[in-house]
């Protein structure tokens, strides 16, 4: 049953808002109610045909968190009742090197999005956009308790996309610098990480309305404005790290600059194209690094590290009925800092 | 007084080919007459001033083997009859945080190149197409007493250049697999450096000309012609890391496909640019990396590991007066695959 009837795309294509999820449950599944469900740019990518997959009817949300309502025979991890969070992925051929790892999200055969991925079913997933979804229970992360649901969404791609690298690049090392560039999502959830991890740090952006919230709200250190060449200078070779957030284009050889020697550098936003002089990488053997949300295994470990360490994404509630809207608003970089809509009320 | 009055370059300055080095020796240097110096790119950089930075007279050369005539009062590694080589710094300001972790290649200040850069006393260095040279015994490195000297020669920067990122990036994992991109001076130690660590090496060239060099002499395990499409799929996400030595343009993207996921192309060349699409990082959470020489304690572990499993590289000797013609042929690639002049013997 349609609710809602997100924005079409160019191509006359609707896409939906569902009932109940298609799914049947199998031995290894769970069944979740969804109570939350964040709004991810890919929502906006999938559902307005960016790349030209988009398969309509499309369900859109894989920051999903629910409350399990039953579970099949073989399932182990969970029980009824119990808080749950499906991520980017909920499926993987559970057999390659990577999944092997716990590293499902570089699946040797393509981890099978949240979202509009064909499923080795033949279905078409559909994401958080819902009441319902039946998801394997190797693809479910465990909600702690006291964790407010609502605020454990956007952990689910958003978090676990800035986490993944700052753990794998050591960046929970105290006392090191780390410049974060963009104060989205992605942004303030890496600088809320680097917080936790003791880091100094640094918020790069082109706007200078963000200055107060980084510094005050956030607890950065410093905070710049990329454009200006004096403040950029004066950060030259000063930051161990830079996580990369920002979506539109820049140049990259200033920020190398900015690093220390042996620095790296961590694209997660999406420019068109990655272009420097070798010399911002050999001078100084600085990295540039790129990463894809994250494994099942770091997943859980953020989930309860955010927990110990009472770390919240910053959100905006919103009902299901207001996502078009929120979908332009995220479009224009409106929105402090993710909207997470509020699925059960919105049913009420 | 010169010998070999090299090449002019376009400004009509000359470089020049010294009896005698011009430093006096202090109480903590070491003076060596030199026995042999390896001809490296930067040689042609700089007597040609492709930089526009040449101070002529210029004498090139940074890789430098000798044995010590004399020492300084202070001096305890070293001593009179020793073997020893002398790379591409000879001064560094041994204060800074990577002086401080035998880094001083990428000394805050900068350091102090051994051809045609200006050290602290406001000389210009010269280099080792020279008969002596004097240098604060940091910036020696001993040769073990069975390590032949003109084999040891182009260790102390094509030898280091490669040896320092593959132990940094772990590329000493035996099982692991490597690629290496072009077969010069750099190249052919890398192959044979990821020999002795155990990995499966694929060299990559636009020449089929080093097919059977690669494989037979130096080993290698596999041939891919780099501009056969067909060769280059056949290695997708097949190799742990890429060390990259062409000094030309390439592209980046079709490398970066070949990694598996988590690997990493380390840049030790001199391309115009490096661009590639943010997916080659992303997707696969690859790395580019670039690298300079190496600091002082990896080079005496490479000169150690190099005689410990008797690595080494493959060299034309020449007497000096060949050096002209030399350096046109290595323009051209033409060299397998170091030239090593013999200092000694050329001035008998």
């Amino acid at each position: 049953m349609v609710f809602v009837e997100l924005e079409r795309s160019s191509s006359g294509c609707a896409s939906e808002f569902l009932e109940e999820s298609l799914g049947a449950i199998g031995s290894d599944d769970v069944s979740l109610k969804i109570t939350h469900c964040g709004v991810c740019y890919a929502d906006v990518i999938t559902t307005r045909n960016k790349f030209g997959r988009s398969k309509y009817p499309v369900v859109p949300g894989h920051e999903i968190v629910g409350i399990v309502k039953e579970v099949g025979s073989n399932v182990r991890q969970f029980k009824v009742g119990d808080h749950v969070g499906v991520g980017t992925y909920v499926n993987s051929c559970r057999d390659c090197e990577y999944c092997g790892m716990d590293m499902d999200n570089y699946c040797s055969k393509g981890p099978v999005g949240t979202i509009n991925h064909l499923d080795v079913d033949g279905t078409i997933t559909k994401g958080g956009y819902s009441s319902h979804i039946v998801v394997h229970e190797r693809y479910c992360s465990r909600i702690p308790n006291d964790y407010p649901l609502a605020l454990a969404a956007p952990l689910l791609c958003a978090g676990i996309t800035v986490y993944s690298p700052m753990m794998r690049h050591k960046m929970n090392q105290p006392g090191k610098s780390l410049g974060v560039i963009g104060l989205g999502g992605l942004g303030h959830l890496a600088v809320k990480f680097g917080k936790a991890f003791g880091l100094s740090i640094t918020v790069f952006s082109t706007s200078i309305s963000k200055k107060n919230e980084a510094l005050s709200k956030l607890g950065a250190d410093r905070f710049v404005i990329s454009s200006d060449e004096e403040q950029m200078k004066a950060m030259a070779n000063s930051l161990n790290f830079i996580i990369d957030t920002a979506s539109g284009d820049h140049p990259f050889d200033q920020y190398m600059s900015l690093l220390k020697a042996s620095g790296t550098f961590v694209l997660v936003g999406a420019p068109s194209e990655v272009k420097l002089s070798p010399i911002s990488l050999i001078r100084g053997m600085k990295s540039i690094s790129g990463s894809a949300a994250g494994g099942l295994k770091e997943k859980q470990e953020m989930l309860d590290f955010c927990a110990e360490k009472k770390i919240y994404p910053e959100i905006e509630i919103i009902s299901i009925q207001y996502i078009n809207e929120a979908l332009e608003r995220l479009i224009k970089g409106d929105v402090k800092y993710r909207f997470v809509i509020d699925i059960e009320n919105s049913l009420k």
